[in-house]
């Protein structure tokens, strides 16, 4: 493949503050091997007119379960231990790996459709997962999400192992195969402490969900006297890459550990506003020098994995509720939807902004919708009016994943009538 | 016109509960004439088929100010009284008619592309907004904002009767007048007063902002020891159907006498978010029996004009700020976004929910899209996982004003240049 972008206006994302360039982008395999003037020994194969457009990295999904757009729009409006015990558990107990590959597919290529070329999971059937990523063409940090109950733990855990032997860097690096710990209140610190020790062996990363409800700080701090961000530290899983979801009952002294420990937080306003956990303290993370990220968390809690919505929630509701108009400015809610969720995941080498010798993981808004005129400000456009529907482009690996709208690598007539009827047979197994 | 909906699901949005029926809606003239069966003297000349879709009434955004759409992207996280003060007012004042009416035209492009029909606005130019409205087939109550400074409060107050006997009741209807005193603090008492005898002896309604900010509260209580809601209530403003936007800072008391006195309240939560003024008590004031709508306010502070966003934040937003996932639930946001709208602007009788003998405002949307499978719940689908774009067909007053995301009465390309040209007139003419 070698392909060139011309004549667009390239939001880089490689800096602190926005910076534009109009110039062109090259492709060679899966790398951008220019942007600028074309050099005499690249030959275009494929040339794609950009003009009055604007080229943004892929966004960066960093936190999800995407298999559970099975269960969207299945349970709504609802207390989150009745949706969670009494809605979603009982049918997950349904799932099988065909199940699990079929709704991945139809998140995929929704997920493709709004701008997204990288996501995060934790889940279970991940293999499935991993086949629906290879084919796809998608990036993807996967994880097999672990909970100490009984006897299956260690096999889950074996499981995670031979995952990351059978997936990791697999696809030309596409997949990358982390460990899942599911949060602090459904693992025992034993079983964390033997989580902690296999990724340090294997030097993987590890992502967990922590503190996403007062819930969880209570029974924590009864367990052990210990906010659940303290409690996952004492069994030594910071001492890996950790990229912690939710974190929206956190302290002051929680997030100062955080920041220490260098964890990444993955933001996820949509979720959190859905189940009434209330706000993530976004703006203190920030100025602690903590790497925050954005994610939809699972389509049966969002309802939908839409990165533009997300960056849309997290600028304006931490204004809210910082009661500041200037916090999580435009700009930022860009950076963590991009190069912090690439941070995140340990994969910023090779993606999360548009960079010569990065991978080619770009996509294209088209800007010629009336939302976005007059022409002002090209970041305020995308994070204050933008539609997941406005991304016309995606590029993902260096191979386009979507052209004109229409996705190439998956049949999405297909994908959603497949869905459709898994969830229907799973809902009668129900019932 | 005579013309047919074949084959969609109809949400009529005329009972407590979702209601669907899967049936054909005939529309003769500009009214909804039947809803099931084909009568045998009904002439079908326009045949629409709406299989596989949902049939919703149009969309009401019940507060803005759309030329404004001028400023979008122009002073974005910024402080509420830098923004205004600073950037948006040494605009406005070089504004003319000719721009406000290129930046209706472009809003009402983007509203009819967003599935709205009706809305509210509250500016100056109000004859160019009318006739903007007038040629493009959309519905508004439209009020001249009134602002009590020196000699010329009279005037204004002269411009908006005038501007009512020219308008009101126009077009068939489409286009109502109402009175637009600004707000608590940039009205004085003996101006509230005449405004509200005047809009007695007119046997029209009030468009005001009421309690959007914590500066406003401290400024009224200072001038007159009440309440924003107190002091306008006090005036004799409530003796006239009032709609309220904004109702952010208000008390128990405050939403004691909103209720007592059927003042509607627009929740606007985009710009109450953006601007960092907070939560707007929605479930309170709906519990309070207030009748509460949406709207979008001005898109230079939001930064569109889309209702679908609204409906999704002020359903997710109020769980996080009630500390409950069952607050405003899905229902209830389109309720607010259509029928509660038409209430607060005193069309209900004619508009805000599918029914037979009400003017044709109606919109049809695509369901197959991969955020919409499975197809578990249409109500959920439209709050927490539609985009505007979904919106295939806008019908306003029985008239087609889109078909297949085509424009039928506005030249789009044309709106989009023109807007940006006047934007940049008037930032030169600033300069």
């Amino acid at each position: 493949m070698s392909l060139i972008i011309k004549n667009g206006t390239i939001l880089t994302m490689e800096s602190d503050t926005p910076q534009f360039y109009k110039t062109d982008i090259g492709i060679k395999g899966n790398r951008i091997v220019f942007i600028g003037d074309i050099p005499s020994d690249f030959t275009v194969i494929t040339e794609i007119d950009a003009k009055g457009k604007v080229i943004l990295p892929g966004l960066i999904n960093s936190h999800s379960h995407i298999a559970m757009s099975l269960f969207r729009h299945y349970a709504d409006d609802l207390p989150f231990w009745t949706w969670l015990n009494d809605r979603i558990i009982p049918l997950e107990e349904k799932l099988t790996g065909e199940d699990v590959y079929g709704g991945s597919i139809l998140s995929i290529a929704e997920m493709i459709r709004s701008g997204i070329t990288t996501f995060a999971d934790m889940y279970f059937f991940m293999d499935d997962i991993a086949k629906a990523v290879s084919e796809t063409g998608i990036r993807a940090n996967l994880s097999r999400g672990l909970v100490f109950n009984a006897s299956r733990d260690i096999k889950k855990l074996e499981t995670s192992v031979e995952l990351f032997h059978k997936w990791n860097d697999g696809e030309d690096g596409r997949i990358k195969i982390d460990l899942g710990p599911h949060a602090p209140y459904t693992c025992a610190p034993e079983y964390l402490k033997k989580v902690a020790k296999t990724a340090e062996k294997l030097n993987t990363g590890i992502h967990i969900h922590i503190a996403e409800s007062r819930r969880e700080v209570e029974e924590i701090y009864s367990l052990y006297k210990k906010s659940p961000v303290e409690y996952v530290r004492d069994c030594g899983i910071f001492e890996n890459r950790t990229y912690a979801a939710h974190c929206v009952k956190v302290t002051d002294d929680d997030i100062a550990i955080l920041a220490k420990n260098n964890v990444s937080v993955m933001n996820n306003p949509g979720s959190n506003l859905k189940f009434g956990n209330g706000f993530a303290p976004v703006s203190k993370m920030l100025d602690a020098g903590i790497n925050v990220s954005l994610g939809t968390d699972g389509p049966a809690s969002n309802n939908n994995l839409n990165m533009f919505e997300e960056m849309n929630l997290t600028a304006l509701v931490n204004k809210a509720a910082d009661h500041s108009p200037t916090s999580v400015p435009a700009y930022t809610a860009l950076q963590m939807a991009t190069i912090n969720g690439a941070k995140a995941l340990g994969i910023d080498k090779d993606t999360g902004s548009i960079k010569v010798g990065k991978k080619a993981d770009i996509i294209i808004i088209d800007m010629d919708k009336p939302h976005f005129y007059p022409k002002f400000n090209i970041v305020s456009s995308l994070v204050y009016a933008a539609q997941a529907s406005d991304v016309c482009t995606v590029i993902c690996d260096g191979r386009l994943l979507m052209s004109g709208r229409k996705l190439l690598t998956i049949d999405e007539a297909d994908a959603c009538r497949r869905a459709d009827l898994l969830a229907s047979n799973i809902i009668s197994l129900n019932q």
